[in-house]
């Protein structure tokens, strides 16, 4: 299993007027840590679509909202995958707050695009062996 | 089976690098759908929150994303609900957009709480009551 | 002058945990505004894009916050111009709720760009004459 | 005059369909310096609502866009105080990208309100003393 993780403190503007971070904000710390991976991996996203004319659109989402975060809380976001993708990426998701606390977690599943017919294609190679080497490291 | 619908155009500043409605945006049109629902059934959720005590905090969120919705594109919002909620609230929820096109697909799961205990609490009777009404007139 | 306004209800992930409309989101409701009135005269943002190869980024924003804006507001959002643009569209913006009260007023600059050098251009005629005759039947 | 910044990289949904950030965000990236200032200064902002009952709501922002931020960079915030606060809070803010590029910058001015008659008050004493101790530092 790969497994990435960045942190980041809770802005004011994500938060309601139940004094919680808004729900949709969840899905969007899952992309924090997804795009992270691959800049950290060496193949941000833009790369993709620029160099393999390949992009990732979601295809779904789910999501368990489980302990509120709050304004004060330094949430870590955290992407993790457990196999190779062929048409589709399967990615791990969740979010915890300094105490440890699971604010929520679930499942992004994203596929493979052409950027120009916007056909499905399979996942590029190097992505493939970037996550590949990385399932055998650990 | 209720069924309410609202429509609003795509705004700016939801699109993102790919020239599509971010993906996260479609779980706050699901959100618009259902409180539009509950301020025409004359119980908007501050009411719940101020009157009955009880907040209703989103459980989980499943989305599927079919449609890239675009500027320009009218969008129509949907929530509905098959039966009379206890403990939990579940809606099915769907935008589409001018041409029938479903962009995206989903289930919300709602529950109920103690706004001082932060216990879960089943659905305020009037509520409960005001669904039941619906459900039967359809 | 010419005067154009839309109408919306707040959105819940608008509100912050002050229970107001976070203020970032007023100089979202002003693009409403200006985006709704570029359509309504038939010449939307994307169609002086793709046909003009003109873009219209934001040089500088001004805003009052006056009233606080919450769930249950109606709003609506004005876009008024007072002369013809040249290198510089001037959008006087305001903001008001059900009651009539002023939420936020301000000033948006818009300029023009060649969307291929991103060297400053000046209003496309079509536009300027829209305008103009829309100065001209008030 | 003090001075505080915090970096951070832009996120996805921050871009718009120009493939830049869109300007709303600025508005709150500035609010991100503000509020982590206040947090350095052992002054958080809840802790003005909760234990002066003071809090303190945007007045006005004035903001000049002046450089596109893009997916890719990782931006600095800054908000620089000139003076000890009275009636008004005003901060000098801006934004700039790993090039050292502005990419905006502004002025917010702030208020202080009683947080249950909603009436205006001075700025709370310990926050004045610990803005003039900072003038005096630099």
């Amino acid at each position: 299993m790969t497994h990435f993780e960045v942190s980041f403190p809770v802005r004011y503007y994500e938060t309601d007027q139940m004094a919680v971070v808004h729900h949709s904000n969840y899905i969007r710390y899952f992309e924090i840590a997804r795009n992270a991976m691959m800049v950290a991996w060496g193949f941000p996203i833009e790369r993709c679509e620029n160099e393999y004319g390949v992009m990732i659109p979601i295809v779904s989402v789910e999501c368990r909202f489980k302990h509120p975060a709050r304004m004060g809380d330094v949430l870590t976001a955290v992407a993790e995958i457990d196999r190779t993708p062929m048409a589709k990426l399967i990615v791990r998701q969740s979010v915890f707050n300094q105490e440890g606390e699971v604010c929520a977690d679930g499942t992004v599943t994203l596929g493979f695009i052409d950027a120009k017919t916007f056909r499905p294609v399979r996942c590029p190679e190097l992505l493939a062996q970037i996550i590949e080497n990385h399932l055998n490291d650990k």
